[in-house]
């Protein structure tokens, strides 16, 4: 087999990590960044640097992206020649995004996956770090590349519509930043009474254990029924919330980040479903 | 060593939990609950049963509340003779009325220790099943009994600031809460279009891989450097959070459980801290 020619376009950090890996891999790869100084480290380093897109393009077998937005993934490869290339897109967007950017490729004769990295540049070219990308589109693209796809981080690939890569991705962070936005209260609420440093692996292990509870409200989204095998029921959650709400004013930290989940256990209280587990909270973010 | 006789007063799904573990490890467990019939399977299972909270801990070395709250345990022990006794409050309460529940007990001639439990009933007197309270207070009580609290669930020392045992509980369940608000949305973003039992293992793990990020926020809140060691930066992420809203947008899902956190974030950047993390968030949250 041939080693795949790649064509790297956007050399941020995310950007520079991915070319890095590729050459340390021994890949054939062209570099092209808006400013070029940004190439030069990697010039040194064996890349190739092309003046223009176009002219990275056309050297290439694989095209990547890693540019600031979509916008300018549209702007950037307006006069390559994209007929029979195959383009993976690292640009964050959303899923919509995803979507009309991989009909957009294909109406110009290329291949195309969208992806979403889960990792911090840090993370890029090395091995056990648990970095790894979701790539959505075409199947045997991904099939095609999975070896040079493998080398930066773990490659999975996220299924056919172009948009999932991005969904996963963004739903993901959606839920990791409602985990710092806890931890950030709980911080708030032992500051100044208990060393953070102490605390710390505390909060650590007590998160680790209770992610996978996630499985059971997975479980019950499929089924339907939301209270089989509930330990703690909603009722009894928004009665300890009432203790969580009275901690923070005695300790005089604003609840405004708890509240709206706590509104929402409420509300589906309310509506009759003290029995079951916070499943019932999803169907109420529905718009 | 003579075993400690145990009281316990309070016979709600936890309670009922703690008095089995007690009475499968041969402990002399004495019960009462205001409703009688509670006990009932206790009795059957060698627990004494008291007419009335004064004659349960009248029996007893070590007095446990396990209560509805904690105005339950100054009625429940209103008649009660505590003089010489050892009581330990697992009935769920704020740090101050952890402090405040110190110092009538000290008032009544009791050595105290308030608790915490982060477990639910099922986990109770189960090896391994990650279960441990928090115990805060005198640590001579703590230390005298510590094989009999040790029974239940695991016996963490929150030290004697008496309110310590429900400020780690609580910090822990609000943090917790902040994680299950952002597995709620999540769900809603993901559920129309990829099966949440294929997301949930990719959910789990990514929470799971994120988590420890808590260590670097409490080194941060020690040195007062929030940008030591930063490599996704405020700055960074409050771009990224428009990505978060415009797919939850897209996919019709209700922004209200991200958005405060978000905002959180934009202002620790508007007042000129772009290259720090999130830890400045948690000082916004000080009233």
């Amino acid at each position: 087999m041939e080693t795949t020619r790649i064509a790297l376009l956007g050399l941020g950090d995310m950007g520079t990590a991915f070319a890095r890996a590729w050459l340390a891999a021994g890949y054939p790869l062209t570099v092209w960044n808006r400013t070029a100084a940004r190439a030069e480290p990697l010039a040194a380093a064996g890349a190739e640097v092309a003046a223009t897109p176009a002219e990275a393009v056309a050297a290439a077998d694989l095209v990547v992206l890693c540019l600031l937005d979509d916008a300018s993934v549209g702007a950037v490869l307006e006069d390559a020649g994209l007929t029979g290339k195959d383009v993976v897109n690292l640009t964050t967007g959303t899923p919509a995004e995803g979507r009309a950017r991989a009909a957009w490729a294909a109406a110009r004769g290329a291949r195309f996956l969208d992806a979403g990295i889960m990792a911090v540049p840090p993370m890029i070219g090395v091995p056990d770090s648990g970095a790894y990308v979701f790539y959505s589109g075409d199947r045997a693209l991904f099939d095609a590349h999975r070896a040079a796809l493998a080398v930066p981080a773990g490659a999975v690939y996220a299924g056919e519509n172009a948009g999932h890569a991005a969904l996963q991705d963004v739903a993901l962070l959606s839920a990791m930043t409602g985990m710092f936005a806890g931890v950030s209260h709980a911080f708030a609420l032992i500051r100044k009474e208990i060393a953070p440093k102490e605390f710390a692996p505390l909060l650590v292990g007590w998160l680790t254990a209770m992610a996978p509870y996630a499985h059971g409200m997975a479980d019950h989204l499929e089924s339907g029924d939301y209270t089989e095998g509930v330990t703690s029921n909603l009722a009894m959650m928004v009665k300890g919330n009432a203790t969580l709400l009275n901690t923070a004013a005695e300790q005089g930290v604003s609840p405004e980040l708890l509240t709206p989940f706590m509104d929402l256990m409420e509300r589906r209280v309310a509506d009759g479903h003290r029995d079951e587990d916070l499943t019932g909270v999803v169907g109420l973010l529905a718009r």
